[in-house]
């Protein structure tokens, strides 16, 4: 399969049009910082955890099964788990992308062997249908998965194309012939439906981009605009389940399942931008809009529902039952970071941010071999540690565990750490965009000219972050820095030839410095990282009289460990004439400790705590952080004494 | 099979030993107001509309098709519907103890009929298992129900043998079969399991005590014992879900699936009582207290997980995600009833009260048509009325819907309207205990004298009740009132020949009279009415800031329809300096109008409403009663004014 012409680099986005222009993991070098070490504990730790996992479970020895012929009896896993083998996968070829590791492109070959040993002739690639004895090819689209799981598979094969394109290892084979299969089963003659889980419109749309073929942007389109009318089977949590309520073009918020929602808004951003449908595009931006402005956690976190990890209605946020999955956080981040690339507005990576630091970050162990599935913002009771060689139910760990039945979670964040250079910088014909800040490098090239800028900053924990030109840049460009919703009256100043030449207040948007650089011509910018107090939107009725606390881009959160012989998360109330004050970055709250009256029945005729006398000091943790410590209680949302 | 020689009468539950002796609807007639209405509606509406579903949706017809032998091919319904036709059996023999209808009488006749003809030789009895092509017998105690259906099947004849000891149509023939293939088949030789839903356990014991037949209190005992040792299989939602988790003797609190916990726990105490056995009966009273104390709602309602149906830890109580199963408000009055009768406490009756007002008459629809399968205590919008004709998902309707897809709620309330009678009034050794109050009659015997007492209130609309004796009580016996938690300084007063003899304030808990009663001997209870503010335990965090309103048992709600021209109930503040006023018996409170800032973000440095300028005055309605005007949006729990 012919590649087309010009490949935009190491990115797993590359609109045709739009925009930004996305700078991959080739043009841009996260080097230190908080980013960077979570990308050496995924490279170093989790994907090996991941490795282990899929081969003790018996969901990579799958393939080996199908290829003997040998299923269905000595399968295992569920109906998807094909598709976490295709995220590790892209995780890999993102890493051997940035690192180039040896032993890795080895392994990575090997793996795919085993999948491609397992297509069958016409390109059907799944281990738990198609053979006698398991359900027949498209028989279940509902819950099926078989498109979900070609879709992790396309996404694969783009990622390792855009980083090895001269490789022979034959995983593009597979996916297209994967793919020519899709486009005739259910292309405009073939069956007129869709699969219960969406992720394969933006598999097949990136497909298109890689080797040119219209037919799988076609279908992508197809599948995006047959989805909203009803063609699934109903099932007891409605069709929105599915997004197959209302037709995308007309929905005005995302509904459903967390996850599919936001993969079929980010597959549809893609159909938008390849066909030129303002339409489409305009729906979809409505919809995140307000997705953000009523269905989201502080967090990022996306999804209030345990029982169908679904979006509540329009204010239902309750921290205790935050569902807020670590996978619909990564497809938020997919959706919203597709917008950013379209449309350019500022608050598409402002969301971005927000997600990554507070939902991407907080789901594995410092250590990378343990997992939330979901996210809470308010743990009540302080849970026991899952047993490091034990399958955990999905969403019930109140610690981090290694491996979930459905363990979706680990290589999606992996694939998320292993691509994330790529979120990073963007670029137009007129300069460059800094849409995150970690300390790193920037090189590439805008009208013709070579630019490059270092990075460095302690980002999160300091405000500060200083772009140096390490070469000059001879005509003038415009350097665009994100300036986050939260950062109010930042300071921009430009440093040229050792003296400061400009300096503003900027606010919340773009900040824009267009000029020539020198050599060693600096921009610096100083986000106000104070802690902040924040309050709900007065419709968000489970944080009624509740503030949470922010630094930066990071949620922090009070818990029981902080709380030794002062009482428990519970029976704190935050003191809200007491300024909040930071030790070392760490933000510390004074908090009057009540005592509940302990009574036979909850409700009655007066409130029912008593105040204690004595305030006191306590720290809070990032909320990314918390449960690091052993089993803890927390809250996000601090009660105020009233 | 032989009855016991002493029949307790018209009574759903019929302890060998205990506190207080309950009298059935033999010796206690509602005779009007707010749950003789109910009844009425039950009887002429409730029991044909259900009658008309089974048949409709095949789930009486499946017996028709075991008999014949075509089964599996066109069975319809869950794996559970048998236990549908037994709840609505067990009803109509409650109604025919009351009114003796004929009508009624040949319809119960028939379909006693059908279920029997269905029967195997050796007992078993189920229209989803044990045939050809079908599960085969007891494979799947975790999610098959065969002895859940059978608890029911054995609660239907005890109401029938109780009702009309000398009928002939064979439903007790039926029961004591299968009675006698569980004890083979799970006695201590047997099958050392337990059903995954509980109520075996409480049918068991009260068709033990029916026939005299030890084995069956036996069998309910070793149900009871071995269930929280981890017997079922492991499932995602733990094994909390069926209360496999700890042992009955050890557990502190209901946990799991509402309905189960509950039925499992109204089984052991009939185990406790029967056995002697004070060790369980005090951990079954723990068990209530602290799920009172902290996992129930304001309206008595219980388990808020939509997921698993299941209580939530301590204090997660969600108003707006509450599930407050119908059934599980129908479980609980079974529990409580039972810790009543063996314990005396006053308290257990007023969760029956109120569970009763706010749970149980909030599931039917005026017309006794259509039902709530959960109770959400905060509806946001207003949703669309179910169709006539259409069976609806089993707990997302926003309006009342005629049937479910899981349609326990419709019998299962029928069954306890038609027996509520025998939750009015008991007797002891020395006198009579009124545990609810409502216009009617009771007559029965206390120390071999006959006593009569009629009751004349209109309560709950007033709090005035009149209880006089209509013939003379010679021998002094001890009337006792329950006096509700919420009755602070009620009023007691005894009229004897035109005057009054005592006056006195009395406090909640038992208010006692013991005297001889001349004919028209008047005993006076004036419960306080007026409107009560009521402020949630500080622990609840969901309803932080808010109140509720109750008047005598019924919690009260504000709903949109009462808002037009004003707001919504999202956008209402309660004015805590304004008196609620009462007209015609309804609270009015004062509202403030807040005006929210719709913002892009819904967390801001500071609180985004804004307060109108102008208060109004709005009715609230009792709960039970909303949605009866038409689609509404609803909240049981209002949020202060700051």
């Amino acid at each position: 399969m012919k590649l087309t012409d010009h490949q935009p680099g190491f990115v797993p986005v590359a609109p045709s049009s739009g925009r930004f222009r996305p700078l991959g993991s080739d043009d841009v070098h996260i080097t230190g910082g908080f980013w960077a070490e979570r990308q050496r504990i995924n490279a170093r730790n989790t994907l090996p955890h991941i490795n282990h996992w899929l081969e003790r479970e018996g969901w990579l020895p799958n393939f080996d099964l199908a290829t003997e012929g040998s299923l269905p009896a000595g399968r295992r896993g569920r109906e998807f788990s094909d598709s976490e083998i295709y995220k590790y996968l892209e995780a890999l070829a993102w890493e051997i992308g940035r690192s180039d590791d040896q032993e890795l492109e080895a392994l990575f070959r090997s793996i795919v062997a085993r999948v491609a040993a397992a297509q069958e002739p016409d390109g059907y690639l799944n281990t738990y249908t198609g053979r006698p004895g398991q359900p027949a090819r498209w028989s279940d689209l509902e819950w099926g998965h078989e498109l979900y799981c070609f879709g992790h598979l396309f996404q694969a094969a783009v990622a390792r194309v855009r980083t090895r394109p001269e490789a022979d290892e034959g995983l593009l084979a597979v996916a297209t012939r994967a793919a020519d299969l899709v486009c005739e089963a259910f292309g405009a003659d073939g069956l007129q439906s869709v699969c219960g889980h969406p992720v394969v419109e933006t598999g097949l749309a990136e497909l298109a981009r890689v080797v040119g073929e219209p037919r799988y942007l076609e279908q992508a389109r197809l599948f995006v605009e047959r989805r909203g009318q009803g063609t699934l089977k109903p099932i007891e949590w409605g069709q929105q389940y599915f997004q197959d309520d209302v037709p995308i073009r007309t929905a005005t918020v995302s509904r459903g399942h967390a996850v599919r929602a936001n993969y079929l808004a980010a597959g549809a951003v893609d159909v938008a931008v390849d066909t030129g449908d303002d339409e489409l595009m305009a729906a979809l931006e409505t919809q995140w809009r307000n997705t953000v402005a009523r269905r989201t956690y502080i967090t990022g976190g996306q999804g209030s529902h345990h029982q169908d990890e679904a979006f509540g209605e329009d204010w239902v946020l309750p921290p205790d039952r935050a569902y807020s999955e670590t996978c619909a956080g990564v497809a938020s981040v997919m959706f919203s970071w597709r917008l950013a690339l379209a449309r350019g507005d500022a608050r598409y990576s402002d969301l971005v941010e927000r997600t990554l630091f507070n939902v991407v970050a907080t789901s594995p162990s410092k250590t990378g071999t343990a997992f939330y599935y979901a996210n809470t913002l308010h743990q009540r009771t302080p849970g026991a540690p899952a047993a490091d060689d034990a399958v955990s139910p999905r969403a019930e760990s109140s610690l981090r565990a290694p491996w979930f039945e459905v363990s979706c979670c680990p290589p999606n964040v992996a694939r998320t750490l292993a691509s994330l250079d790529a979120f990073v910088a963007t670029a137009d014909e007129d300069g460059l965009q800094l849409h995150q800040y970690a300390a790193g490098t920037i090189r590439t090239q805008v009208a013709g000219q070579v630019v490059a800028f270092d990075v460095d900053t302690d980002y999160p924990r300091s405000g500060s972050i200083r772009v140096t030109a390490p070469v000059a840049i001879d005509e003038p460009i415009t350097l665009s820095l994100r300036i986050p919703q939260w950062a109010v009256d930042a300071e921009l100043r430009v440093h040229s030839a050792g003296e400061v030449v400009t300096s503003e207040v900027v606010q919340p948007g773009w900040a824009v410095v267009r000029r020539a650089f020198l050599a060693g011509d600096r921009v610096e910018l100083d986000l106000p990282i104070e802690p902040r107090v924040v309050h709900p939107d007065g419709r968000i009725d489970a944080v009624r009289g509740c503030v949470a606390v922010e630094r930066g881009p990071e949620v922090f959160c009070l818990e029981s460990v902080d709380l030794v012989g002062v009482g428990d998360v519970a029976n704190v109330r935050l003191d809200p004439a007491a300024p909040i004050v930071t030790k070392d970055g760490v933000p510390i709250v004074r908090v009057l400790v009540v005592r509940p009256d302990d009574a036979d029945w909850p409700y009655a005729a007066r409130p029912g705590e008593q105040p204690a006398a004595d305030a006191v000091e306590v720290p809070l943790v990032p909320y990314h952080d918390w449960a690091e410590r052993g089993p803890s209680t927390m809250r996000v949302w601090l009660p105020l004494a009233t």
